[in-house]
């Protein structure tokens, strides 16, 4: 197999490129500067060399701890769920939360084989039991699809013996849309939780 | 900045990708096995460092000369001229051409300050010369553009004294294309160029 085919199967086994795309990518990496695709080269290999899951919380990090849990300025009361590690830069560029982060790794499909055992479930109520009560909140960011809601019921059950207050984010009408675009489920949401003004 | 961000960066100035998309992908690559990241930082690096212009049609190879011209069974009396080294590729794939290549790296532009003197025109009209009255015929497959139009025309005038028949591609109703769908221009060309059945 010659190299640029090589180089296109790999492209294409990425999420959203398919093999045109691929080998426009290559197309593009070769018209460019061989310096611009040695560069690319050496970001992805030093993150598949540097990169892993934060010790105690599971989010990205370059070090044994990540940057949220070595920050000493963030709330130890709220701890914030969520599902896959990208998830926590999504909740991060809002800039409104200031707790700390658990994540679950997945969630719970009975389906596919993925129980309580196979998510990062006991370490966070290890977490919170090692808090000693420090922990008043837990926000269950996980999403609001089925799987996610079924997670979000499971932790629930699982957290509230351990004494914090579990809550979810909300739902309902996202910012900027019109209301005749949004699901019929959303705006039954919307409407069972809204707010005085 | 974090390596994270540093590939992010890298990705979306990659054509089609943009920040989101790039995003993703680091995500991805993080999920992934690190070996699959790595591999795939081998092949771009190998890319970068191996591919290059044939010496002599200027398609990409990772030798002196690329597989067209070093293949013997291949038709001498032909050579297609292509604006483009990956379009050589388009033309390949469609398995219905037994000819060597020439790629121009480009296409005519005055405005953008590009002439004969930037394309690789000179060496197509030598290599022909050195032929010696081999090359028969010199299909021009510039793109349907105003400005692949305008290069296919000078070359045109350039390749008339040298002897060889030139030709260009057809132009036409794409296969499987509604005639309701095909613009005034390409229709007018598909009834002009009609050919009897």
């Amino acid at each position: 197999m010659s190299l640029i085919d090589q180089l296109a199967g790999d492209l294409s086994r990425l999420p959203g490129i398919g093999p045109k795309t691929a080998l426009r990518l290559v197309y593009h990496l070769m018209k460019g500067s061989p310096d611009e695709a040695r560069r690319l080269a050496r970001s992805i290999r030093d993150v598949a060399d540097r990169i892993h899951s934060c010790a105690r919380c599971g989010n990205f990090t370059e070090h044994e701890l990540c940057a949220v849990c070595t920050n000493a300025r963030r709330d130890p009361a709220v701890i914030c769920v969520v599902e896959e590690a990208y998830e926590v830069g999504a909740i991060e560029r809002t800039a409104s939360f200031r707790g700390f982060y658990h994540v679950l790794g997945g969630r719970l499909s009975p389906l596919d084989g993925i129980g309580p055992e196979e998510l990062n479930v006991a370490t966070l109520l290890e977490r919170i039991r090692a808090a000693d009560g420090v922990v008043r909140e837990v926000i269950v960011a996980t999403n609001a699809s089925v799987e996610g809601e079924a997670t979000a019921v499971y932790l629930e059950a699982a957290l509230r013996p351990l004494g914090p207050r579990v809550t979810r984010l909300a739902r309902g009408i996202p910012v900027g849309s019109d209301l005749e675009y949004v699901n019929g489920s959303t705006l039954a949401e919307a409407l069972s939780g809204r707010r005085e003004m």
